[in-house]
């Protein structure tokens, strides 16, 4: 572009956003400087406030700007309950779905001996720790759905077998995968019909 | 969603940017917190250095940081033409193309009575001083071609005819509108295969 060496950065730096190519960077820098200043301003202040001042929840490891988490110092949802998943987004998407109210523990990744991700990456012993402070008595595991998910999943389910939590009544579960509501047969993958097959339910037994 | 106040002021923040729903935002916020804290910061600074220092070329009214913009400040560019465009993507966008090497005037909008847009507004005044005061020939009207770009186009030549420029041998002209190139007629509007007719030009005459 070689335009102004102020836009020119402005540009680069919106670029590192995954998904946003010259193009858009462009157009969010020229709607800034030239619609709207102040949400520049704004956007600048709390995008260096969350970066500062967003770090880890020390119970479920998922992002908090408090030592703990929002949900985690919830006393009202169910104590019993916990549910494991790789991130976030993922804490979100379920909050949002409003499915479970329970207590989340955040991997913040999956196995990956590639990318250096072993057990202690993924917080394995905090996850540990975590049952066994707790009354938890069951262990959702939403891990997604692709091979280092099922791993982790596998994983996580073996360490709580082998630990010296198997004296307790500790249920482990794992999230059902199926045909997508509104999803359409013809349509699906084989890999999503064989688990929907694998994971049918009785509904009739007479 | 209410996650965090510093993580939901940011969401909120990026979704001001137009074509970003709250799902983008909130995975534009998680990208920088969960995986590159430094873009983030680098974001941040770049957005408040640019919208505190960006301002406008005194001469084309384009956005600069310098009181002079780097095209008008070039003594290397094509003295006696001037393009009028309405923002500084235009400039960019012909920029780019390397399709003109003149000097740009920047109109900041079009002409728009409703929004308060009028003649003082989208610079006219700026845009006859400069032509007075240089050794321009010929000013070319690229204004879009939309009811508001073209009035807009069709006042300013008419400001340029009527005012005291009229003894000096200045040409108006308009860029060509017609079908893309790589367009297929079959699929190409009526306004635009009109405009394509009417300006045709001959190519053999014998």
């Amino acid at each position: 572009m070689n335009y102004s060496t102020l836009i020119d950065q402005l540009v680069k730096a919106f670029q590192r956003l995954p998904g946003v190519g010259p193009r858009s960077a462009q157009r969010m820098v020229l709607y800034f400087l030239e619609k709207d200043r102040d949400g520049g301003r704004h956007l600048a202040k709390a995008l260096a406030e969350a970066v500062e001042g967003v770090g880890q929840c020390q119970r479920c490891r998922t992002l908090s700007e408090n030592p703990i988490c929002h949900i985690c110092s919830d006393p009202k949802r169910e104590q019993n309950l916990l549910c494991v998943v790789e991130t976030p987004a993922d804490v979100f998407a379920v909050e949002q779905s409003s499915s479970f109210r329970g207590y989340y523990f955040v991997l913040m990744g999956h196995l990956s001996p590639i990318d250096g991700k072993g057990p202690d990456e993924i917080g394995i012993r905090e996850l540990l720790n975590l049952v066994r402070k707790t009354e938890i008595t069951e262990v959702i595991l939403a891990t997604n759905p692709t091979v280092e998910g099922e791993a982790t999943a596998y994983y996580i389910a073996e360490q709580l077998k082998t630990s010296d939590l198997d004296d307790r009544q500790l249920k482990v579960s794992r999230i059902a995968h199926g045909i997508p509501i509104g999803g359409e047969l013809e349509y699906i993958d084989g890999g999503t019909l064989l688990h929907s097959f694998a994971g049918r339910q009785i509904i009739s037994d007479n």
